[in-house]
């Protein structure tokens, strides 16, 4: 389906069985502005020299690839380099380790890792210490391996530290154990249904007991963050007026019908108009966590958004950016663990969306900004 | 000097020489923008009947009255009440129990507390549980009292507070005192020759060890903050070009100039130019504690500050809105143990600017705002 010349793939060609053949995603040059697409991008083909993997390295085979509207980011020339801009995706990946010189991981261990979105690659022992790599836990197999990049992975440990140390929704995890005021405490959380969402409301609800609500884009996800995942509101951001400050004023009125005396976290993936109903929305001592700004991404740069300062004075609120490094890597928390946990017991359902083979990885990024999807979206390459 | 009316003076006449007579600051009626002068308020005087005295009061002389720019946000309708707003101003005072029936502050006692703008006043059990009241530390006489408004009061609470608890310069307090390397890190503090401000430096500066640069209005008070607060750096603003994003620009070059690796603190009294060049100058983990926004004090309603929200979420990056209360109250931290030690010790100079006489009070208000000042500006009554 994609629209990539397989005139272009480098190397031998496609079909030889060959085992070292690496397919890779390449971005074709700089896009600054617009929504990605097929068009942007094209797969190459190389040969993967396996003999020459050295003491401490790993040969790694990726079997789902991620898209995450992170990756919007790095397709624009922010440093006015003198480049066109073409080379390798790199994001995060989830597969097997094939061959390993590494006393840390075994041949056929399941991984996670940020890599190039190549099929089989080469890890030195210089590029696993530069990289984040995690082996996930005993539930996962090669049946269920897109959770490595889904709750397991990347948009897991961000939903999981920004929610817990960031909002940090009750005292449960404090020395005063006692201290129970800050429970059933009110989340909001935009781009509610999708990958790292999802994942909040649910923790956010079932366990920590708040109440959640949830934006996203029209009503059968509306539905279905309440029905599958527990979402007490759900709020149709599409139904919103065109005009910015109606669709602010819309939205805040909105959050107060489903929360007459204000929010006290809001988990930010979206930006710009949700920023703005969710800041007029802040209890005293509100949190907000800043998680991602969808709204402004296929943007040149990146929209100011406005914000009362004074407000947040006697209000005692905080905004706090942060990315999910320190939770994925283990630095802090206790993430593969307790997300496994939430898995197997239910309190955390996952949902995913897959686009099958490589070649549809343009094609399933693009669905990140049109809304086409649900949940995670995983590309599988085999 | 004032230019209020002595005929609207109620009550017996001024020098009766009674002691029973209370003279107490008014406001005229809501002042919804503009800078507010001595036309705006009015002073009168009543009677006090001492003997209405009940258990568990005080009766209180203010021997000071602190005039504040958060004062500011009180004079204007905000609420939209249909009412003129004529009414007694309440603020902080520091002054001398001349009567006691709690088993709390004995006759003689000096103590800070947030009141009317009375000189004399009875404070029932209700009203001392109610509201801020705090007994002043031993090093503190009536000759300065003064230091009960500012240093030991509202301001140096709110330094101390903002700069330990929010911006957190060091790790020193925390379990692990081996780890030092948030160590000299760099503050920048805006209104740095105010009342709040000179103590977050001078803090900063000689209780944390960090570089500290500090704006305020004009050379001599540049001088003031480095010579003789300690401050690495001082930026005039007013030397800044009078379009706003022409002094965005300028500042923040100011600040690179001064922290060529950027800031890591920054303590916000103004809002407005300042917050951009702030937030464009902030570097990795950096913090905002936002204490005023002073800029926009005088404006009908508060203008809204622009944020690159993006911004903020791979350099886990933090603004946090906060008020004394919980430092001054002794809730959090051990905020006059400690101020009164680097006081004595030399640490923390202060600096004060009197206006004798509480007919002065609208004057010196109105010198907040027309920065004709230095240091914490404080109403001596008596």
């Amino acid at each position: 389906m994609a629209s990539y010349s397989a005139a272009e793939a480098k190397g031998a060609g496609g079909d030889g069985g060959a085992n070292n053949i690496c397919r890779s995603v390449w971005l074709r040059g700089w896009l600054d502005e617009g929504v990605p697409g097929p068009e942007h991008f094209t797969i190459k083909d190389t040969e993967v020299d396996v003999g020459s993997l050295e003491e401490g390295g790993i040969l790694l085979r990726s079997l789902v690839m991620s898209v995450d509207p992170y990756l919007r980011g790095g397709l624009k020339n922010r440093s006015g380099a003198n480049t066109t801009g073409e080379r390798i995706m790199r994001g995060f990946v989830a597969g097997r380790v094939e061959e390993s010189k590494s006393g840390k991981y075994a041949k056929g261990d399941l991984v996670g890792c940020s890599a190039n979105f190549s099929t089989l690659q080469i890890l030195s022992a210089e590029a696993i210490a530069a990289t984040l790599i995690w082996k996930l836990p005993d539930m996962v197999t090669e049946e269920n391996v897109s959770l490595g990049v889904g709750a397991l992975g990347m948009p897991g440990s961000t939903a999981y530290g920004g929610l817990i140390d960031v909002l940090r929704p009750t005292k449960a995890k404090e020395a005063d154990e006692a201290d129970q005021t800050q429970q059933k405490q009110t989340l909001f959380v935009s781009a509610a249904s999708g990958a790292v969402g999802s994942l909040v409301g649910q923790i956010a609800k079932n366990v920590y007991g708040c109440t959640v609500i949830g934006s996203c884009g029209g009503p059968e996800k509306g539905e279905i963050i309440k029905a599958r995942y527990g979402f007490d509101h759900a709020i149709d951001y599409r139904a919103l007026p065109s005009d910015r400050d109606a669709a602010v004023a819309a939205l805040t009125a909105r959050l107060r019908e489903c929360a007459p005396e204000g929010i006290d976290m809001y988990f930010e993936n979206v930006g710009g108009v949700h920023f703005e109903a969710a800041m007029a929305s802040l209890r005293k001592y509100g949190r907000v966590a800043v998680c991602g700004c969808i709204s402004g991404y296929n943007e040149k740069t990146s929209p100011a958004n406005s914000l009362k300062l004074g407000d947040l004075i006697y209000s005692f609120q905080r905004i706090e950016g942060f990315v999910c490094m320190p939770w994925l890597s283990g630095a802090q928390g206790n993430f593969l663990e307790d997300m496994s946990t939430w898995i197997k017991d239910g309190r955390v359902k996952t949902e995913e969306t897959f686009f099958d083979g490589i070649e549809r990885w343009p094609e399933a990024f693009k669905s990140l900004f049109t809304g086409k999807k649900l949940g995670k979206v995983v590309v599988r390459t085999s």
